[in-house]
């Protein structure tokens, strides 16, 4: 199966956790619109492509089947990919955990974008900078101590019982964090050292090592969901 | 099976979308907090009990499963209260609405709650004007049309080829937002009239009617999701 990937193609985005994903497993996959451009979305979003209606990118396209939303796409992958332990419970727990991944990364976009995505950063810069204290002094700490306690629960070492997608996920999270909230992030990554060294022990595994040194690895940017902005971080 | 639903006593929230698949279903279930008070949730909330760690309310135990994430909880429940076509593509496709609800929902709270979930409303009012304004006239419309292309698409009375948790969901989506934006949505309902009429037709089932009127339905107030305040709204 040559699994077919939609996502803008300037950035690393939510299209990441599903690129991290299948670069673990070494999967056949194309990159669509790095290949094509970011035109080679639209009609999907249009409705003028059978299957499932995607309301935004990331989808996947494995054969016949659409799918859309990062964490349905992990869950149809995992299995398939063997980045998920067997049975139904396991399944679950981790979409359960993808799902609150999900719901950081929502609050980390928001951080910059707390009025409207359709306006840019620098139109909404006052409501930034009070969302984005909000967020390092309330939420980031208390998702950051949830995962931390969800490794403790598990073997420490890994979100379920071995390692799954949601390492690699988690792995992301951390990078994306340390990139947007250099500040913050030094603080706060004292008290959580299990999620710092899974992070660290996913950057090490053999096909995330080449795959992070590929060009393939957009570095992050200012138009991504981790963007660096001094003035919503820790000041120094 | 007597399903057990953990969520907050005084509001609707999340945890009606989970509330109306059980009803629906005729399922047998408790309401927990409702029957014991909102302190039965915090051991759960604080790792001390076993099983499925979970970030926030709802969850579900069912025997000793315990499911966080709404989505994640009708994922679940649905093939067990016959709540979705069988089938995995149609499974997948479900979650995959179901999940864009999810995104709907987490807007609508921010049109209220912009800068910070840990502040009240009068704290943060203009930053929310601003948002409600940018929600209704681009983020609502988007994904009205959305969810009406998605019913066009099917059989345009339902969101997937027959009654499904979905619908459930839909319907309770129309109900919050005519409640929390009731100018607006009388201008926008008009374009979307097979959206309006299975929400109408959702509230005529007889278990959901029985429901509704019910006092297990608790009205929507201002201390949930969707919440009226009136400078929130189109003005008249």
């Amino acid at each position: 199966m040559r699994y077919q990937l939609y996502y803008w193609s300037g950035i690393q985005g939510r299209g990441e956790f599903v690129r991290l994903a299948l670069e673990d497993a070494g999967a056949d996959y194309i990159d669509i619109a790095r290949e094509q451009g970011d035109d080679a979305i639209l009609p999907f979003l249009a409705g003028e492509r059978p299957g499932a209606l995607p309301f935004a990118p990331p989808f996947l396209k494995a054969g016949r089947t659409v799918i859309a939303q990062t964490a349905a796409i992990l869950l149809y992958l995992a299995p398939r990919l063997k980045l998920v332990p067997t049975g139904a419970a396991a399944t679950l727990y981790a979409h359960q955990l993808q799902l609150t991944v999900t719901d950081l990364v929502a609050e980390v976009h928001d951080t910059h974008h707390p009025i409207a995505s359709s306006l840019y950063y620098e139109d909404q810069r006052a409501a930034a900078r009070q969302r984005a204290e909000d967020f390092r002094q309330q939420r980031l700490p208390k998702y950051l101590d949830y995962f931390e306690q969800a490794l403790m629960r598990s073997d420490g070492r890994h979100a379920l019982s071995r390692h799954s997608y949601v390492d690699l996920s988690l792995f992301q999270v951390m990078s994306g964090l340390d990139y947007a909230f250099p500040h913050a992030m030094r603080r706060l990554r004292r008290k959580r050292p299990h999620l710092c060294a899974l992070a660290a022990r996913v950057a090490e595994r053999p096909r995330i090592a080449a795959y992070l040194a590929s060009p393939r690895r957009l570095p992050f940017n200012e138009d991504g969901i981790f963007r660096h902005y001094p003035k919503l971080d820790d000041p120094r």
